[in-house]
C-alpha cells in the first residue's frame, strides 16, 4: 500500500475511539500490569501516546513544513510518561489523549498538505534526513503497534490460566 | 492474574465494540490485505472469530457443563472462514460477530457458573483433558491475540513507507 494522507488520518482518528472502547472502565488487573521488568502496562502506553501528541508528531510536522531553516527534531523522551501520568487515572489519560489527538488532526488537516509537501524533510537526531511522508506513516504504524502491544500485555495476564492452549496462542510467547 | 469469570466477560463483551470502532468504514486497503502467502487479512480474521462463536467457545462450554457423559470436542476448522465469508462485506461480518458474541455471552451468563464448575473438564482432540477455566481464559486471550494480529497486519501495509523508523517499529518485523 502506497502512502495516502486521508487513509492515514482514517487510522489516526480511530485510535482514541478504539482505546476508549478497549480500556475505559476495565479492571486495573487488566490495565495496570506489564510484561515484567522494564516493560509497559496499558496505562504506561497511554501516557507514552499522550507524550507523542504533545511533543512528537505534529511538532515535527510543523518543523518540516515551516519556513524556518532549522529542521532539527528534538530527541523523543521514551520515559516521560512515568512522570507525566503519575497520580492520574486511566480515564483521565484516555480523555486527554482523545482531546490532543483530535486537536492534532485538526491542525494536520488545516495544513492542507500537498503531495509535494509530503516529500519535504526534517532532520532526525539518529536517522538524519526523514520525509514528512515517512513521519506520518510512522505515526500510523506506531498507533497500530501500541494497540497490538496493549492487546499482548493484557493477554499475558492470563498466560498461566490457558493451560495447554498456550501452544496455539502465539501472543503469549512473544 | 488469577482467572475471574466477570473480568473475562469484561474483555469478551468489548471485542465487538473494539472491532467496530477499529474497522467499520475503513478502506479495503487496510482491511483486505494480509501479511503474505498463507496469512490472514483483518477480513479473514473476522470470519475466523465468527466461526469460533458458532462452533467453538459456547459449544464446548455446553459440552463441559452438560450431563451428557460424552465430553469430546469436535476439532475446530481453521479454514472455515474462507468459505463462510465469501461474498459478504466487512460491515456484514462485523454486525454478525456482534450479534453472535452478545448471544453467546447471554448464554454464558445464564449458566450462572460456579467456581466449582470452572474446574469441570472436556476432552480436546489434541490436548486431552482441559478445564472450563482454561477454555474461557483461552477465549479471552484468543480475542486479544486477534486484535493484536489485526493491528500488525494493518501496520505492515505501511512497512515500505516508514523509512528508517522501521528500526523502532517492532510490529513491522514480526
Amino acid at each position: 500500500m502506497k502512502f495516502d494522507l486521508e487513509k492515514s488520518i482514517s487510522i489516526l482518528e480511530r485510535t482514541p475511539v478504539v482505546l476508549n472502547s478497549y480500556l475505559k472502565g476495565l479492571s486495573e488487573d487488566w490495565t495496570n500490569h506489564n510484561e515484567g521488568e522494564n516493560t509497559w502496562s496499558p496505562f504506561d502506553i497511554l501516557g507514552h501516546l499522550i507524550v507523542g501528541e504533545k511533543t512528537d508528531w505534529i511538532t515535527r510536522t510543523q518543523i518540516i513544513v515551516s519556513d524556518n531553516p532549522d529542521k532539527n527534531f528534538k530527541p523523543f523522551n521514551m520515559a516521560a510518561q512515568f512522570e507525566y501520568s503519575k497520580g492520574k487515572s486511566l480515564e483521565h489519560l484516555l480523555s486527554e489523549f482523545e482531546v490532543l489527538r483530535n486537536e492534532n488532526l485538526k491542525k494536520l488537516r488545516a495544513m492542507k498538505l500537498t503531495d509535494k509537501q509530503m516529500s519535504l524533510t526534517g532532520f532526525h537526531p539518529e536517522f538524519g534526513e526523514v520525509s514528512l511522508k515517512e513521519l506520518v506513516s510512522t505515526w500510523v504504524a506506531h498507533d497500530l503497534g501500541h494497540i497490538a502491544q496493549i492487546s499482548r500485555v493484557m493477554a499475558k495476564q492470563y498466560k498461566s490460566e490457558v493451560g495447554p492452549w498456550i501452544k496455539y496462542l502465539g501472543i503469549l510467547n512473544k
